[in-house]
């Protein structure tokens, strides 16, 4: 049994209000691999870098027992790379830069290794890859999660649909939720979303949490109140990491832990948060982890004797 | 003992996308004093009127209990009218008018059977009548809930600084406490706000719930997701009078019971945005209430083990 998680492996440059940095590692899989396996001890990795891509680099995700077998390493190619400006406010930001690089013509490898895979995040990055993924999979995994974006809504959109159509949970954030709906309230928002495929989806509001609709139910998690946010890149891939990454461990899909899957992903997106890139992220263990969580109960818990 | 609610008594005409209403009751003590009365039977109002404001009005507030010998009915002068237009996204509106009439020369008049006040609600109005509404009781209170907005920030700087100095808590929004301690984050704002004067500071975020800080501790409360908000007037004042009316049946000022509070208010609040006015506020009972704190368990809670 794996956790197998698809989407970009990057070169970053960010720019926010407390610095700066040259290229950093990031990318949707590995915030997302980094955060899983802290959680569950088999994540697999689909990718495609290029040679700039450091074998320290690697090497990183390796250490965490991150199997790389699925990532491809193009010779004399150039890294998918992203550069961006944060706001003031650390919600809006401008892209200065893509440069698909690898990107351009990635054609997903699933290894045999990887079929034994029962839990599939499908990152984001561009639906039609995400379905061919899902198609070289011989088996239908226990849990399909997609983290996808506003782009895709823009420029791929009957991708989009067909891979809804194939997934059990979607996350997305809620300006996404209401573009995807044409609803602006959440809870219709979420309705007309759940007609279109998932049984499950997360709305993701930064700073103001998570919504979990499903069941006919709904579960809200708060975020961390942060002193300072240094910089959010990751956070949603991240958080989609964590989430996954609890129920493969737990392996039991209710109600209840999906629930505790959006407190994991929230706790480990609130480190993500702390220090540029996955600098951060890189750094836990589990007694930070333990410690996180006892916040998310302290900052929520009430007791009401009517 | 009493909870004493000073405040705007109003004549409100509203737009929102979902209707228009002719001049409707409104008023921060009045949707404050129909939360409070739900859950706490000694409940005072200190405001003023015109008597064009009829009889039927005033008796609604009676006929809960509430007492109103320190609501003055101006003779031939006209009720303070507010009116009001919501954008699409029912977080930001425009004031279409702003009549002060009565409100002009107000006077508060707090009378001997009020001197018994333990709990005070400095309901939103000029920051100079809430002092003076404070200085004519006797005896300072056991708790002073002081509600704000913008507008006093703008205008009325120096006596909101000498009210902040004098009351336990605060409630405002995230802009205002973003105004108010010239801070972005939320935390940081907490801070700098907490050192004015108040030992607890509200955070309301709408439909993203609102945080309580104090004690050095945090506490982050969700807001029920609805289908449909009608109307948000009032929301901020019906929540402001929950909590009160919530510490004033309890007693005891832990922050436990603080925490508590802040999902009562919630819950009355949430009851609020249902109907125009003060409508859904007038037709609740203790049953309809419990059913919603419930809502508000389910909404939240979660059970780790690690």
């Amino acid at each position: 049994m794996s956790l197998v998680i698809i989407g970009t492996i990057a070169y970053d440059a960010i720019e926010t209000p407390f610095g700066k940095t040259d290229k950093i590692v990031g990318g949707a899989a590995t915030f997302a691999g980094l955060a899983a396996a802290y959680l569950y001890d088999q994540v697999k990795l689909v990718g495609v870098v290029g040679d700039d891509f450091g074998d320290e680099n690697l090497n990183v995700l390796k250490s965490r027992g991150i199997s790389l077998d699925g990532v491809q390493v193009k010779k004399g190619e150039k890294t998918f790379f992203w550069s961006g400006r944060y706001h003031n406010d650390m919600n809006s930001r401008d892209t200065l830069a893509t440069e698909l690089n690898v990107l351009a013509d990635f054609d997903p490898i699933v290894p045999d290794s990887y079929q034994d895979c029962q839990y599939l995040l499908l990152g984001n990055l561009t639906p039609q890859v995400q379905l061919t993924t899902l198609s070289r999979l011989r088996h239908k995994p226990k849990l399909v999660v997609l983290d996808t974006m506003n782009f895709w809504m823009d420029t791929a959109w009957d991708d989009l649909m067909q891979v809804l159509s194939s997934v059990d949970v979607l996350t997305i954030n809620d300006a996404e939720a209401r573009q995807l709906s044409g609803e602006y309230g959440l809870v219709k928002a979420a309705e007309k979303i759940l007609q279109l495929g998932p049984k499950y989806l997360i709305i993701k509001k930064g700073e103001h949490g998570a919504l979990l609709f499903g069941d006919g139910r709904i579960f809200s998690a708060p975020a961390l109140p942060l002193t300072d946010v240094y910089d959010p890149t990751g956070a949603g891939d991240t958080f989609a990491g964590g989430f996954i990454g609890y129920l493969a461990k737990v392996g039991t899909l209710t109600f209840h832990n999906m629930k505790n899957a959006v407190i994991f992903g929230s706790a480990l997106a609130s480190f993500c948060v702390e220090k540029f890139g996955t600098e951060r992220l890189k750094e836990l263990d589990s007694a930070l982890i333990s410690e996180r969580l006892s916040r998310f109960t302290e900052l929520t818990k009430f007791d009401i004797e009517d």
